[in-house]
């Protein structure tokens, strides 16, 4: 039986983004200390509640998560008025661990996604020449290094609802029974 | 003379929201050292890039800035494709500074908006009953000590383009001549 707050939020994904890329933002801990954050598009919510990201794993956030497992994943709804806050703890799977989810991951994407991890490593100084920036890779490439997931466990969520006065605010504890809690807004 | 980045964003801004609220992502530390992350209202931009966020002095945020200062704003323009992430730090300003800025910002709120800093503390458990949670304030009230600004000063701006071929990525540091690095997407 999927959680209270599973269903809420798969139900308002839907409603906004449709077929859209569903868009979220994950903060985590930078090199440094200091929070890091920056959008990211959901390619999948597993029956359990893992939220499934994918990322470059020459990019920090990567290296971040690799570091520090704890993370945070925002999604604003706007045209509902509504954010899930989703608290939790993120592990990245590459070409070194044994997924079959990573392949699978892998064949969902666009072929235009698909060559972003052929690019050189984001975040350097800028290669110039378009020869080095593909724009497209088919399914049937394998997955190369570059390519992994990041696997988000929400340990705790908290749903904001705009649309009433006061706001509704609750707060779900993943584990356990999920008992869900009403807080001030 | 207003810097590369940020006639950029005022600009991506105007383009994106109109008169409708500037949403951004605020990423902080929590209590606990992982990280945490809400969406924000931008309330003003200052000449020099100084973003203004209201708050409630008792929320957990204005507990985290005060305690670290490090904070990253993201704002994700769907219709553009287009995202600012500005790394930085944030100063809470409350009954107890002498700011005019402060009073200002609290003038320029909705009846709506204002209202809320005279409901019950946020994140506590719910308090029942709709006596506690006024709808409207005016602003001939004067701002209550639950009422607070974080005054964001980012230090270093990057802009993602999704929309050219590679992606675009810039990063600039606002101190010094703030000169643009073109990065690999």
């Amino acid at each position: 039986m999927a959680a209270g707050w599973l269903d809420a939020l798969l139900e308002s994904l839907a409603r906004e983004f449709g077929d859209r890329p569903r868009t979220a933002t994950l903060a985590t801990i930078g090199r440094d200390g200091a929070p890091r954050a920056r959008t990211v598009i959901c390619r999948g919510i597993e029956p359990g509640g893992m939220q499934v990201f994918v990322s470059d794993a020459r990019s920090e956030k990567n290296f971040e998560l690799r570091k520090r497992a704890e993370a945070e994943v925002v999604y604003w709804l706007p045209s509902q008025r509504v954010q899930f806050r989703l608290k939790g703890v993120a592990a990245v799977g590459g070409a070194g661990d044994d997924m079959t989810r990573r392949v699978e991951v892998w064949r969902d994407l666009s072929d235009a996604t698909r060559a972003m991890f052929f690019w050189p490593p984001p975040g350097n100084v800028r290669v110039e020449g378009m020869g080095e920036f593909p724009d497209r890779v088919g399914p049937e490439v394998e997955p190369p290094e570059s390519f992994e997931l990041i696997m988000f466990l929400p340990m705790s969520v908290e749903r904001l609802d705009l649309n009433v006065h006061p706001h509704d605010r609750r707060r779900w504890h993943t584990s356990g029974d999920a008992a869900e809690l009403r807080l001030n807004p």
